[in-house]
């Protein structure tokens, strides 16, 4: 959705110089801008504004910086409000309210007219699908299951029965919802199944990405607040609950019952213990460990396995790496106080 | 399947106190249980007990806890109970014996009349497929492959030909069996694939998370031995053998040839290395790694990276952790030592 | 595709005794091999000479190792011969040119007469594909993507819109190329998706393992390297460089804009932060992690979390498992110094 550069900075709520007629059509990046490119100069991108060589139709930058005679919106957060911007130029796509003639639709199901579904999507009984959402090639949604308006499936994606969804959720390619989760009691001789008969809620503006699973609750719920973004493969297990705009990077894994509050900002292969709790906006490293019953305050920073605050951890990971110093420090404090003992005594250290 | 509590308990083999012809239709949670709900009073949960607020039909518990007037099954134990209670109160779903008119079935394919086929399922030539198994939607079963009987596999699983699946499997969707596993060889200017033509061979009772993957052997055979559960998004490589009623927690990885032995019990996010063995009931802690060739043994728990016997590991956490106090006090020694020097020497340390 | 031992010899370029006209149709492991066999000696297996049982056909192995009677090929790397000579033996299926009647062709799409497309594959508009490809069931191509010649696509793969394939391609079920990168940007209120609006370039001879999902770059472009192999539950963020011949383990994790340059070589569920370059031929051990930005050299083996040269994580991990015993020296010395400074004051130590 084209504009003009004085049309974007209006939009954005924001003051500009230079040719505010100047159409701008895509987001790019600095080295691949072209005339009707919107960029953004980052703050490690700094270095290109002396050798003024932007090629693009106009840059989002903070007024200071703004080289004279540039087509310029002034931003002092730039990557913020290019996303916004991109939020314009390039929007979610509208469904065409198209039914694909391979669409498998049980009778009883309802779906919108204004519904897109691809080819092979198959809709089970009892289901209802919202406004405006689009449903791409083989998804597969479950008995009764009930989406909100404008989700976007992409393909593959698999609900299982009752699994609910808000309204502009985004599921990537592959995503499960709804499996049973793993849970088991041990007689002695077999491996009896612990009951996974509970729900699974994604509210509203949830994204998830591809091949990321999240199981059912047992007897209970697992939940995942409004606006927050989960990564791909990560594994959400049964009865977990994650807030509102949580942050959850790639492979990260949540064990069973764990809590994770609003703002919680999860790196990459982080492996969440069960009933651990994630306190409002806590930040946690990548491949961090949290014990199971852990409760990670807020306001602090989380790194290593398990989990310590970063200044902690950083402190030992350094003397970690000085622990050949410390050994030869500690035989030469042997062999000096071997010394200090002979002369004591008045005689050279015994050989030993 | 609802009963009333003295069939469940003659079901169980247990002893009750109440109202014996109060029906049971679900289990439930201690906090959502109503007038049909059986639940259980886990080691955490004995509080409500003073509380006396359970709303349940029926608890399952020990005897010498149970309020007088409650109705109530006697169990020693009760989580065990309740999961034999759910398999009666909520059986796995049975095979309704129709084909979606969209499945496609090769000719050369044997399916047993009384198996379900859902929407858009997919059979190759030569494949077998057992009485009252369940095919749910997107399933593909590639050619040769043989299933048991009573199996249950959800959308969009992908056997690759030949895969051999006992009875009454559960593979949850997106789980791939049979793919390729991971060799090459380098001949200095690319990598050839070293050869991926073994089977995968998925034993009775064996329940596997969703998009957990399992390549077939190279030249032999990917064994996952009867009653083991496997959880969503692990990984498990060519020619491994996994034994019976063992337990692997989510985004576990086992590299090639590597064997776990009957009744292990491995963590989430734990790696293997190749040819590794797990004795025979060793645990193993979530995210811990495994050396190739690494014997672990049987009678012990075990964790860290590489692993250790958990109490090893505990010591050598704690003292990490005191890694600063251990720094100062080698500093302080180092101090001292030059006081002593001086004072032997009868002069004050020397300034450095 | 079956040949004697002479023509395998030929077409190795070896050397052999014995009987030439011997049929070879398959290569197999040693102990299951047959009288079509071809097997090879690895470096472990050499006791197997000893005991004179080989049953294949014909072995490969080191000229000075081969029993005189047998039929041998001689190769010094016989392993690598072992895989060439299966590349023969079992060579990769070939299109059949068929297209099953449920395949969803977009009129727009171009598709070679050659291809062969399975059950319920799925392609859209604007998408071409080369001459020999497989596209086996429900795997769906978005539109404008295009694919080289002879690639395979196992069943459930998808592709997003524009992602470009070139020849020899395998990906294996599961495989998602082309999704959303991971990015937000936090106004305080809300989170703002950063553009993912790049392209994804996956060049000749890549083979992909299941699941793995491969994203999409956000205004750049995401580039696994010709040759280069990933295995399965693999992670690639956005806008990451695989160089050509790269390998890389199951659940390895890459985190945008990581350059992984030629010929390395990374191990199973490392992590790798965000702006990280792995130089040429460098190899990284298994669950290692890589801080973001960090340069990993080329001409070394790393390992730990962070990453270290193999020989200092060693030598570190040594002295971890020592910090009892450090521990224990630092009280004694502690002791030691308290009776020292007590003999010098010519006193007993003071009680403290």
């Amino acid at each position: 959705m084209t504009c003009t550069i004085g049309q974007m900075a209006a939009l954005l709520g924001l003051e500009y110089q230079g040719d505010g007629a100047r159409r701008l059509e895509r987001v790019s990046k600095l080295e691949t801008a072209d005339e009707v490119s919107l960029v953004f100069l980052g703050s490690d991108e700094r270095g290109i504004l002396r050798t003024g060589r932007i090629q693009a139709a106009c840059v989002l930058l903070p007024r200071l910086l703004a080289p004279p005679g540039t087509n310029a919106i002034f931003s002092e957060q730039p990557k913020l409000d290019f996303a916004r911007a991109a939020a314009h130029l390039h929007p979610r796509p509208a469904s065409r309210g198209t039914k694909h003639s391979t669409a498998c639709v049980a009778p009883g199901a309802t779906i919108d007219e204004s519904v897109e579904l691809g080819p092979l999507v198959v809709v089970e009984n009892g289901a209802r699908i919202g406004k405006g959402s689009i449903l791409r090639a083989g998804v597969v949604i479950g008995e009764g299951c009930c989406l909100g308006r404008e989700c976007i499936l992409h393909p593959g994606v698999v609900l299982y029965p009752g699994v609910q969804v808000g309204d502009r959720v985004i599921l990537h390619a592959g995503v499960v919802a709804g499996c049973d989760g793993f849970g088991y009691v041990f007689d002695g001789n077999s491996q009896w199944k612990f009951p996974q008969v509970g729900a699974v809620v994604i509210e509203d503006d949830v994204e998830i990405g591809s091949n990321t699973t999240i199981d059912r609750g047992s007897l209970g719920t697992t939940r995942i607040g409004a606006g927050s973004k989960i990564d791909n493969l990560v594994q959400i297990a049964h009865n977990v609950e994650i807030g509102k705009n949580v942050i959850i990077a790639a492979q990260t894994g949540i064990s069973g019952s764990t809590i994770i509050e609003d703002n919680a900002v999860i790196g990459g292969q982080v492996g969440f213990g069960d009933h651990a709790r994630v306190q409002r906006g806590a930040v946690i490293g990548s491949k961090a460990g949290v014990l199971p019953g852990k409760i990670v305050r807020s306001g602090d920073v989380y790194w290593g396995i398990p989990v310590r605050p970063l200044r902690e951890y950083k402190r030992l990971n350094a003397l970690f790496g000085r622990l050949p110093e410390m050994k030869a420090e500690l035989d030469q404090l042997k062999k000096e106080i071997a010394v200090l003992h002979a002369a004591i005594r008045g005689s050279r250290p015994e050989s030993k």
